[in-house]
């Protein structure tokens, strides 16, 4: 058997040890893309980058109406890839909306973003898991810090870190609405937590985590590397932040009357396909790791579709 | 019988007026005092005011001292005044601590603070509720939307709009540790609430509050009245915030590691006493509400007091 490069959840005590992979994965034929070199140091240093208004107005509206739309689609409806809040029963994310075989499909191919996942990953890329996020106002509730990759090593079966979260953000992120919190540099580092992964841990950990939650000690080591600041994602409607795999963020509720909703793309490298998961559990679902006939993605230039009512 | 200037929880529709009462309570002889002109605009026009570095770094490791010597002293006492985190038992706030005849009283009388608060509220003051707050890092929870004055005058009888709140900021507030939220002119209105308060309602809601709580159309009204602002009171440890009793205030959860605690003085007008609570409930215990032989605060010129251990 070969050595777990990243193990976790070996119900010892929490760990903490440096990433044994590159976060900008140079490959001669992706060099040359469309993020600056500036840009690309920026990310490789703290792990995210925003990109601000990266879709103007008409496309933002575009996504908007989307969005409305897919959620009257699935108000009434009883699927896993429905989430709804534990104590309200209002929707709050709608996986495996890049296979709509509309707009949202259309979107995760753009060729912009892929461009860019390309550039930082070396390699083609596809979708291993979307969703369509709707934080309401008012009772927002608070997402504790993770790493997406602890969670798609251990139950997914993601072998290396060579994945990207491509957030688009469809509301303005303010201060005082909840934004994504992340710990710049952290993507540097791999938190290995303590505990076993129950069976169908997901079904429960998409409302609240608590198996691969990072320790208080480990949390605030973190923090010390990055001088003490803990960074905000917060723009205008139409900005994409791009974050690694491995980078620790979470949110904290959200009291304001101003909702969120954003469209969320995971776009891993075609080199770094799941295998079995390394927790030993049984794999998740589809919509949450895609892992049958996972091609390449072919870049769209346009978002033009055409809609199959 | 009085017509109740500020009627509420009629267990009617919410609605929305105008405030009564003046902000800045101009009285001839209280007219000079520490806060400038410019400063006293601030608060009228916002309802609230932030004195950053109101004391220095000797007089802060002082009040950080006692605040660890009080929670000490209080980790297993079994009290009314001493309030625990509903999920870990442990400990959020402790009250009256304006009566410890050490160094918390002292401080209530604090020459400087005291002159503030005679010049806004134009009269002798003394002190309504006080208390030390712990917000604990990673756990620290939110604290819902709520103008104090609306609890006071309803659970406690606080007759006008004639008292503020002074938070004297012990830890540094960042925009990432669930800093209070406030509503820049909300104090300027009161929004009356829906739903009748139960007997010994204070039990409850001093971890979560369910009755006086503004609905949602209000609080887009007040928010949109700020011109879609929604302010923080971030600042360096000891700061000291000054708010309204009127003004609309929260905060979201803290899950960074930086753990806050403050020490809070409501300051009333000694011509704004206690009176018959409006809501028509008993009245709430003398360690929320003040009502036993109150007297004028004497301002002290210094902090030095001797404990007796």
């Amino acid at each position: 058997m070969v050595q777990d490069l990243y193990p976790s959840r070996l119900n010892e005590k929490a760990s903490i040890f440096e990433r044994k992979d590159p976060v900008i994965h140079n490959e001669k034929a992706y060099e040359e893309g469309p993020l600056s070199r500036k840009e690309l140091n920026f990310y490789d240093q703290n792990g995210y980058i925003m990109l601000e208004k990266f879709f103007d107005d008409d496309q933002l509206n575009m996504m908007k109406q989307e969005l409305q739309y897919t959620m009257d689609q699935n108000r009434h409806r009883d699927s896993d890839e429905v989430i709804k809040e534990p104590s309200s029963n209002e929707i709050r994310s709608i996986f495996e909306v890049h296979k709509d075989g509309g707009f949202f499909e259309k979107l995760s191919q753009n060729e912009r973003l892929v461009k860019i996942c390309e550039q930082i990953l070396g390699s083609q890329v596809y979708i291993n898991q979307s969703r369509i996020n709707f934080k309401p106002g008012f009772k927002g509730k608070e997402f504790y810090w993770h790493s997406d990759f602890e969670t798609w090593h251990m139950e997914d079966g993601m072998p290396r870190m060579r994945a990207l979260s491509c957030s688009i953000i469809l509301t303005d992120n303010y201060e005082y609405n909840g934004p994504l919190m992340l710990i710049p540099g952290s993507h540097k580092w791999y938190v290995s937590t303590s505990g076993e992964t129950p069976e169908d841990n997901y079904k429960s950990s998409l409302q609240k985590q608590e198996v691969g939650v990072p320790d208080n000690k480990s949390m605030e080591w973190l923090v010390k590397q990055a001088g003490g600041q803990i960074d905000r994602a917060t723009g205008p409607a139409g900005s994409v932040l791009l974050f690694e795999c491995n980078t620790m963020h979470g949110s904290a509720g959200n009291i304001s009357p101003y909702p969120r909703s954003n469209v969320f793309f995971v776009y891993n490298s075609i080199k770094n396909k799941l295998e079995k998961p390394f927790g030993g559990t049984e794999p998740r679902p589809e919509f949450l790791a895609n892992r049958d006939n996972v091609k390449p993605i072919e870049p769209a230039k346009s978002l033009n579709y055409s809609r199959k009512y």
